[in-house]
Parts: structure tokens; sequence; C-alpha cells
């Protein structure tokens, strides 16, 4: 499974787990990285102290390893506390950083000459080849599969990855959908060198989601995650199809997108605390329960232990299929 | 590329044009299959008599072939002349008939009695167990990318595909988003035996489809298809910006839906004719344009011969890269 991006991040596999809100803290992010993949700290929801806090408890978590374990923090770049959260990863000497959400031209720089490998997010061309020109090391493209923001144009995994593969030079990594080897297989055919990963690890034993939401994840179907949301950001949520849940939050939303809610009125409906609510607390009626489109695939709660020996297995069985 | 699709149809390539509505008549469908693919003749739009004279001058095309050239029809069961073109492509012994859009119990049997095989499109693993209960030969697992009508799940072929081929046993036909061969190889790691393409077919010389149609796809970026009608029938159209061309159906069905239009007032501003308006007649304000995700990629005009060389050539770089 070895590629360039390997080389690039100093990491065994390719495998990256996505800095999601409420579900990576340290210790899905250290117990990624001592797989040999990259664990990514989701700083979306944390003040600089909690970050410094997460990566410090990585840093021990990783340091028993044999191998140098390298880890990252993910920063979207919109957040209040971006400032303070950039000198957290400059100060503890982060290895690597994803960022998304906004600009990558403005701390690109300041990352860069800290030594930190600096990964952007993108979810089109436009995006992609702005990254690429503030000199990132590799660029993350995202498709409408995966969970929580999404880009505005929808583009797929399978058809964004091709895309922007053939517009920059620097490494890909695909992301979107993805929670099986013989995807990741399919992703390298479109020329990514690595894949994010979500869905998969948020419902992890390592993950720090409620087993609420985990559970409400496993008992997820075909079509149970929707893209709502357009007139502000689009976002991909969860339904929860339960004889004692009625009126959830998905279910609100939904009726006021059918009739064609005002972006004011969404905004009133979102409300605040939402997304801590029904990922880290577990309210599935009132919370906002972020996931990707591959929930329908999952059927058990695994460590990542087991997730990599899977992830391993179907990618070898892929290839063997297809050489 | 060959798979077991390839002997189940008696193809040489297991790559098959899709039977889109005024772009996939007999030309189209005979050059696919002279160039050793499985062409199509789209029948959601032909009376009993147009199918069966596109289905004689199909055969007198495919005739001069040294390899005996397979060829095949598409028939919506939905459709009201279904009871007639069954009778066609039995008494025309159609080596091939895909079945869409209806239950496949119904007619299956009539036609694998008549010696035909029958490949039926689903979009969720409901329909694929039904499909293969009905004891269809083959099933397309038909993603979200997709032009026109397509599933109520929303599921991506990245993800469906891979969740199709997990739950039957008879040979998935991944469709949606492919237009390279390095998309071909990567439905191909999911465990796809073949693939139905659209977008790619459908701009080709050899479509039946209106010369503004076919420019206005290749003038198109990312984000400019978009799924609309999730009342009624999902259905992804084409967005056409140009100066000179405003109030567009496209942007009347987009401010309809920002509105939360109701089913009534949608199915007014449809009205009839509006495929063969936009599609078949150029018409690019009144038209309703289906197309596929993949719009994005294409740049050129080529004939089917030209497509074949560079799916080939890049599903054999996806190989290489992989292997």
């Amino acid at each position: 499974m070895k590629t360039s991006l390997c080389d690039l991040l100093s990491i065994k596999y390719p495998i990256i787990s996505g800095g999601m809100i409420w579900c990576s803290g340290w210790e899905l992010a250290s117990a990624v990285s001592n797989e040999g993949g990259l664990g990514l700290i989701g700083a979306g929801s944390m003040s600089p102290d909690i970050l410094r806090e997460h990566i410090k408890k990585t840093k021990i978590a990783t340091q028993s390893s044999n191998e140098k374990n390298v880890f990252g923090v993910n920063l979207p770049l919109m957040n209040k506390d971006i400032e303070n959260n950039i000198q957290v990863v400059i100060e503890e000497k982060v290895p690597v950083v994803f960022t998304s959400a906004g600009n990558p031209s403005i701390y690109t720089p300041k990352l860069k000459d800290a030594g930190i490998k600096v990964v952007h997010v993108i979810s089109n061309e436009k995006f992609a080849i702005k990254a690429q020109e503030a000199c990132v090391d590799a660029i993350v493209a995202e498709g409408f599969e995966a969970g929580g923001h999404n880009g505005k144009e929808e583009t797929t995994t399978l058809v964004l990855v091709k895309q922007i593969v053939d517009k920059v030079d620097i490494p890909v990594i695909a992301a979107g959908g993805i929670a099986s080897g013989e995807q990741i297989a399919a992703t390298f055919c479109l020329g990514a060198k690595g894949v994010q990963i979500g869905t998969l690890f948020a419902i992890s034993k390592e993950s720090s989601a409620h087993i609420n939401f985990k559970k409400a994840v496993l008992a997820s179907k075909e079509g149970y995650t929707k893209l709502f949301f357009r007139k502000l950001s689009p976002t991909r949520l969860l339904n929860v199809v339960a004889k004692d849940i009625s009126q959830t939050f998905f279910s609100q939303v939904e009726e006021a997108e059918n009739r064609g809610a005002t972006k004011e009125e969404l905004l009133n409906l979102i409300g605040v605390g939402r997304s801590k609510k029904g990922i880290f607390e577990g309210d599935l009626q009132n919370g906002e329960l972020e996931i990707g489109q591959a929930a329908s695939m999952l059927n058990e709660i695994q460590s990542v232990k087991q997730i990599f020996v899977e992830l391993k297995a179907g990618f070898d069985r892929a290839i063997q299929k297809i050489s």
C-alpha cells in the first residue's frame, strides 16, 4: 500500500483518520498512528488549552511504539480560536497539520516555516489549484459522500479524485465514502496516493463519540444520510429511525427544507451546540448527527487495530483481483 | 479488461453504452458493439415501430464486422408501450435487454424464455436482491452521479457498487460518473464486472443528441449538474451558463425547488416533451437537459472508436500503476 505520501509524511500506511468533531480526540489519533497510519486530532470543537492537552496525550500514547509515530491536527480555518490554535500546533511541534474550510494562503507559510507539513482539504478544482499555489504539501479531495460539511458542487469521490489528480502535481488524498480496502484500491486507480477515512473511524472503539451515536450509525441503512443546508453550508446528517424517537432534528430539518425554509429559518432551527449534543452526549432526538454515506456499510464497532487488519486485507484482495 | 460479463454477453470488452433517451439510437449502439462493447438502443422515447426500425438498422450496421456483434435494447418498464416493445425485442431476437424503472419479475421470465439475456438497473440493495430473485443475468448498479433519473437514496457509485457486490452473486455492472479508463479500473477494484457509460457516449459523434446539447455539456464545469425533483422522481439536469440564454428550464426548476414547490407545481413546470426539446432539438433554454456528473470531465466530441482507444489506455495505465 506504500505510496509517495508515506515518504512525505513518514508513515507506513497512507491511511489517515479524519479530524472529526467530537470523535477525533487523542485516543483515536494515537491508535491510528500506532497502527502506522496518520491519526488526526480534530480541533474543530477545541479551545487552545484542550487542543494542547490532546496533543500532549497523543505524544505520550504514541511514544512507546518502536517507530517514531507521526500524528496530525485538523484545523478548520473559520474557527474563532484559529490564531491561538495555530500557535499551539507550532509550539507543540505537531508534525502534520490538515487545514480545512478556509483560505490556505493565510497560515500555510507560517506553518511550513515552523517545519510542519501542511495538507489542505478541498472539494473542487478551483480550491485544489489555490491550495497548490499556497504551497501546501498535499491535498485531500473530499467527495459528496463525506459526513458533516461538504462541497457546494456535490461532486462525488469517484469523479472528484480523477478530476483533481489530472489538475495538480502534489499528492491527492481521497476522502468521502471510503470504508473498505477495496475502496482504497479503487481511489488509487484514480491516482490518489492515500485516503482520509471518517465514518469508519468515527464509530471505532477509540472514537470519543457517544455509544448511542455509534449504535445509530450501525443501525442505519441506505439513504439514511442526507445532504441538507444547501442554502447555508451543505452538511450530511444521519437520520434515526426508531420507534421511541420521533420529531428528531433530522426530521425537523427535512420538513423545513421541503417547504423551502429561508437561511434565517434554518439558522434558527440549528441553534448552537447541536453536534456536541448528538455526537458527544448521544442525544439522538435533538442532536445533530454528522456522518458519511459509508454508514450503511458498517456492521460492528471495531478497534482501530481490527479496522487496519480488514482494510489491508480488502486492499490486497482488490489488487489480486485486478492484477 | 476481460471479465465473466464478457462471456455472459458474448462481448470483447465489458463496456456498455447506456440506453439514453434521444441519444442512443442505432448509430451509437452499433458503433459501440462494433468496437467490441455492448451498444444499447434506448427505447425510452420509441414507439414499437420506431424501436423495430432501430433494431433492424443496428443488425445491418453490425453484421459486416468479423465477429458476431451483440447489441441490446434498454426498456424502461414504466413506459406506456412496454407490452408492445417487449413483443418487438422478442420477435426481433434481440440478444440482450436491459430493463429499468420498474419491477423485474413481470417480464424477465418471458424474455428469458425467448433466449434473451436480461440485465436490470437498480440503485439500492433492496432492488438488487429483488432483481436477483427475478433471475436476471446481471444487474447495473447506478450511482448518484448518473444523468437523468436517479435513485432516491442518492448512494454514490463508490459506495453503491461495493455494497451491491457484497449482497448478490450475479455480475454487477457499475454505472454513474464513469468516463475514463481509470474509473473503470476503480469500479473493478470494488468488484464490478463491467461498466455502463452514459454521459461520455451521449456527446459522442454517433449520439443522436443535438449539437447544441453536446456543446453545452462540453462547456459545463464542476457543479453544473444538479439533482432535482426529489419530491417526484430524482433527476439530474444540466445547467447552461451563457450570456445569451437566461431563464432556462434549469433556473426555473432551481427557483421552484428553493421555495419548496409542491409536487403539482413541479409537474406543471415540467410539462411534456421537455427532454426531446432539449436533447434532440437543442433548445437549451426550454429543454430538459439530462446528463451525468462526469460532464465536467469532458473536453471534446469524440468518435466511439476514439473513446474506446482512450478508455483502454486509461484502464491499462491504472492497472500498471496499482500492480
